[in-house]
């Protein structure tokens, strides 16, 4: 780990905009993926845009407050490193199946499976941004202005077992977990105050 | 508000290279989704290409003035925090879904529906534009450089004004409509005398 | 023209990275549009990718060319105003519309209405560049680096002049068309010597 | 080749920005290109949705890796001319191809043709990046920080090696190509020790 994390530089910024684009790509991809109704009624609208549209605020509302989220983090970065730069592709990676998951949920949003997965892919993007907050660190030191900003991540442990309860429970009924991940949403949605002073 | 608004930043580098890529992608995914016509006669041309550039044409002017728009407001201002990052997600959201709209009109351009939905769309981008200046005003001051630059905002005003006008009249003829998003495009691509000096 | 020229602000770097971005999805949304073969012999990929994979190498040079000489240019730029933004864009819209040709090539390359209408959007694509070029000496001075490095623009009326003779000659011959596209892909390749000094 | 490269400039920021958003899109749009599976149970999944999963994780982690190692090799550079950035351009073109052969190889990886033009791409994308190398340390001098840093260059020759193996190979059985695609990747991920001190 000693050596993968050896070379360390100075500045985050093509970190940020690599994962920058990435997160622009993946909002307005799933933006692609609506379907324009076929036909020009209020019914067409209803069958055809809808759901999709739905799933879609959902969706675009969750990697929103991840790109934001990220953001600050980097922010409070001064020294980025391998770790760094593979943790935070794990993420992207993992944000980067929303808009499959969006598409599939659009058609199939009454069944458990693919509710149970939208959570399994919300729950290691939670995962991988916290293996990226722990590289981070790693990287700037305990006594780092990341360090100290992201304190004792209550949100994030919050986050993860919401998720890890709403996986088992699409099994009891979809609309159980897309509960959760609105909470969640919620949760996220208020900035992160730690970052605040 | 007062905490939402909390951290206050110097710099809005990241936000506009998020936002253009966000809007570099919106413009060229709604070239994507031009079809190419089946077929080499000009007949095909017209019937699969045509109405699909002309809609094309309007969306990305449209998109571009927004972009313009954005560019110089953001220019202006010195200082961001959390409240102009959502006001800015929110107006990426609806600029979002231009494209989908586009491909709608491409097929459907001649009933009142689509044409209402895609005032809609405009009218919401054009109020999250407002809600992002005024996040922007609050957050540099009220004798900053961007408050002063934007002053009464009788084009923002107007063109609220005629989308709003735009909707219901859709349903006397969407081609009302059109005329008055042309006529919006017109206002706007007169660049922003309010930034000049 | 003098108000739209108005405002002139140091430093092009955010018209670079919207550009940067265009560019980027514009080369990448064509290679999306490459079909995979159906099925996995050598026929299936002569007929369902190569005649793709052709036109996508012109495309793709093309468009890469665009890019290095657009960066050159903006790079010896030191304003810009609202006219080099919108002549911008006007060059972007044009180099939007390069996929879709592309896809139609890629299906009808054998007749004479894609071979001119490719060649069309090419010779508006290097008078939208030619507008550029003027916007931008209109706006840093006759006696900026930007001027001086332009000169006399041998290369760019040359080109000019020859997608104008290949839209008519491809009624005559697509190939003859084909052609003259690659030998303006030569001339261009060579980077332009007016920036070497 | 003395002209082409004869004008060198400071600084390689728009390559790293271009470069940056191509890698982004590719990567987003190769997850684009996985299908929603059609229905809600596990056997859907695993029928339309897993093939294509693991081959983009295969494509993600070998696009992943070109991205971090041209990052080290971009930042270790303080000069670039035009042959840098036409040499970044060609392994752009080949790593643009990626996405196509993961489609492909996600509808037909039992074939040796798939898995053979997968390596060939590969091989094609690797020997494009030993062109950027040379043509880099060309632009900075023997002595530079990034000719010395790269050195001998073991694991690049090595990469080239196996998948100048791999394609013959994928017609004994496609399954040894993809090992062996697996062993690069795997020598790749560990990141370049050269760059370290």
């Amino acid at each position: 780990m000693a050596q993968r994390n050896g070379r360390t530089e100075l500045g985050s910024e093509r970190v940020e905009a690599f994962s920058d684009a990435v997160f622009a790509v993946i909002i307005t991809i799933m933006a692609l993926e609506l379907r324009a109704p076929r036909g020009h009624t209020l019914a067409d609208v209803q069958r055809d845009l809808l759901p999709g549209l739905v799933v879609y605020v959902l969706s675009f509302t969750l990697v929103g407050i991840y790109w934001n989220n990220h953001h600050h983090l980097l922010r409070a970065a001064e020294r980025i490193n391998g770790a760094v730069m593979w943790t935070n592709l794990f993420l992207l990676f993992w944000l980067s199946l929303v808009p499959v998951l969006t598409e599939w949920l659009r058609e199939e949003y009454e069944h458990p499976l693919p509710a149970a997965t939208y959570g399994v892919v919300l729950l290691a993007s939670g995962f991988a941004y916290r293996l990226l907050i722990r590289a981070l660190i790693r990287a700037n030191g305990r006594d780092s202005a990341v360090a100290r900003a992201i304190g004792s991540d209550v949100k994030g442990n919050l986050s993860l077992v919401i998720y890890a309860a709403a996986i088992p429970l699409a099994f009891v009924s979809p609309w159980i977990s897309y509960a959760l991940y609105v909470v969640v949403a919620l949760v996220w949605f208020v900035p992160d105050r730690r970052f605040v002073r």
